[in-house]
């Protein structure tokens, strides 16, 4: 150890899932079968349009540094779809293009709040959003939901929240990761209502739209124009590599979003940006991987309880079934790690996502291909562990 | 204006160069000549090997998420690429892909320094520095420095500044922007010592490496272990668009580094790491661009003092050309406005990377090809505002 500095805040901790990648690869490495249930990684590749589009960028494009907030083509081409496919008129101007998700949370989080202040949002939930507020400084306040909530926000837990102090800011995402619970539109109008009488801004976290089994997923837009819409092409538009994503922003944040992106981030990938507007045009191939994802959700959904896994949370949308496996374990680490070990089937412990309760839930992903969803199913009811 | 929460941290001032660049695109959609001196970015696009890559990979690769710390052939060859070019053995273990080297700041300020630390860095600087440590709550303390110091920051100017309170990070950029100067062996092995004496943690930003007129660049690494690197493809490789970028990471704050790396970034741009390997192998390509560079130099060097621009930076390395236009103007911003409205010749006033001493200073980038060096110097020769 040197006798330099190292940040306290810098000690956060990893994100789970992607260790449990990192075990998974290194049994890939010496050759043994890996079934992936563990990230939310579509089997799929980008759409062959985006692929097409790409090839011909390399081709006739300089690929330079663009603007901050995105070339104007992929901006139009984004406001188009809220308005063609969720109803909502979305002026282009509001539109920011960022490098994944990933750069929408910081952007988002920056703009909004400052340390100390405190944000509400649901356990369980996306990690990332704890450990990036944490990083900043800003205090996350989780609010416990479990089947009554189905899972979600409600006001009446951020009522309960704010006894305990201020809140400035509300996550919510729907379809929610790791539980694919959705609100439906009361619920959203009634957090949007709350919300605004209770001067809390909301960053409503959209990176599963277009992922549902049921009803269609719906825009936070629709209920509160002064949210923050977080989404990305990563999911339903099968890109996650190319670290794309983008922001609806309102007005009055635009100006402070557009100078922290040009200062932290310059621009999103350029040829992603060019490609990506092609991926519009893929609705036939896109709405294919959606049909795959509902067969290997019905498998799952079919299999799981017979072998144990009998609590589940409803999957309404995005691509994952979230266990209560209290009746099989208190230690859901050790428990993921053994499947890995003694199946090859590689999920997701439920700590990622609830620090407090996930030592007994776990996340199965079914974004792969239905073959490996059925070959994790095969694999998983010969196991001993669950005799 | 809604009651909703909006940071005061996230009211940070614009990359001015980001608007000179929506400026001069203004101007070319409106089909008027513009000669791009304002951005440093190569007038090349990346080198056919790379291209070559890419489209391989576009058909081969599903380009989904890599590992946070990037794949291992990239490590590897950068890794390599320090033993080769630099005489530096650095293990690809400590090698760190990242999202360009904007992404190499913001991991490397929140893995150092906590809220209230504070960090030395050179005036004139680039910009983002100031800015990224603000928004990180870090405080940046600014080494005024001159002719005399050839723009670089030196041990008695940090022990000037200790005298106003602890340092604990100092930030060397050799190549310097907007300076062009470099730091020479000994001036680099006297900050390294001196820091190592007072604890102050060095980020040495190598963007620039490879790109230089006389002397080789070097890199902190051969003087101080500790220090922690950031590079980019977008320079000398000439990739800006592709976004990707590495760190070299000292062995006690790999973990650290990982765990933010996943969290706030998940993985950097696939295509990009994957294409980027074969960067190392196009060195014929990219020594041919710095030849241009090379010729573009001599140009300005040779033209700009009789237009009166003749208080020059030592232009060592990177593609830049500093001045000190006080005999010219004492507001650079509205003098840049104006060049650009009156000859097409898009310049950055110096207010970016100095805010004391910017508005009788401005940055020549030659990194466009020699013939719009060519154009921009003839539109400067014939402009009425020099007379």
């Amino acid at each position: 150890m040197s006798g330099l500095k190292q940040s306290l805040r810098g000690k956060i901790p990893p994100f789970i899932v992607m260790e449990v990648m990192r075990a998974a690869a290194l049994r890939e490495y010496e050759d043994k079968a890996v079934y992936h249930l563990e990230v939310g990684q579509p089997g799929t590749g980008a759409p062959r349009g985006v692929i097409t589009a790409a090839k011909e960028a390399l081709d006739s494009n300089r690929i330079g540094y663009t603007v901050a907030l995105g070339v104007p083509e992929l901006r139009e081409a984004i406001a188009k779809h809220y308005s063609t496919v969720y109803g909502v008129e979305v002026p282009a101007d509001n539109v920011v293009a960022t490098t994944g998700s990933s750069a929408g949370f910081l952007l988002s989080f920056l703009a909004c709040f400052d340390p100390g202040d405190r944000v509400a949002l649901a356990a369980p939930g996306y990690p990332c959003y704890r450990h990036i507020l944490n990083v900043l400084g800003v205090e996350p306040v989780s609010l416990e939901t479990g089947p009554a909530e189905r899972y979600q926000p409600t006001p009446a837990l951020l009522e309960k929240a704010l006894q305990d102090g201020p809140i400035h800011g509300l996550i919510v995402a729907s379809p929610s990761n790791p539980s694919g619970t959705m609100l439906g539109d009361e619920e959203m109008k009634a957090l949007a209502d709350f919300c605004r009488d209770h001067g809390i801004r909301i960053i409503s976290d959209e990176i599963y739209q277009g992922i549902s089994y049921g009803k269609p997923t719906r825009s936070m837009l629709s209920f509160e124009p002064e949210c923050l819409v977080i989404n990305s092409f990563s999911k339903y538009f099968s890109m996650t590599g190319w670290r794309l994503g983008w922001m609806v922003v309102p007005d009055g944040l635009m100006r402070s979003v557009e100078s922290l992106a040009q200062n932290l981030f310059i621009s999103p990938p350029t040829l992603s940006q060019v490609a990506a507007v092609a991926a519009f045009d893929c609705e036939e191939e896109l709405q294919a991987n959606v049909a795959n994802y509902a067969r290997s959700r019905e498998m799952l959904l079919n299999e799981l309880p017979g072998m144990g896994f009998d609590r589940l949370a409803p999957s309404d949308g995005a691509f994952y079934v979230y266990a209560d496996v209290a009746n099989l374990t208190n230690d859901s680490q050790t428990f993921c790690r053994r499947i890995l070990n003694e199946t090859g089937v590689a999920v997701t412990p439920g700590l990622d996502f609830d620090s407090g309760r996930g030592h007994h839930t776990m996340r199965f992903s079914f974004a792969g291909s239905p073959d490996e969803i059925h070959g994790a199913i095969k694999a998983l009811k010969g196991w001993h562990g669950l005799r």
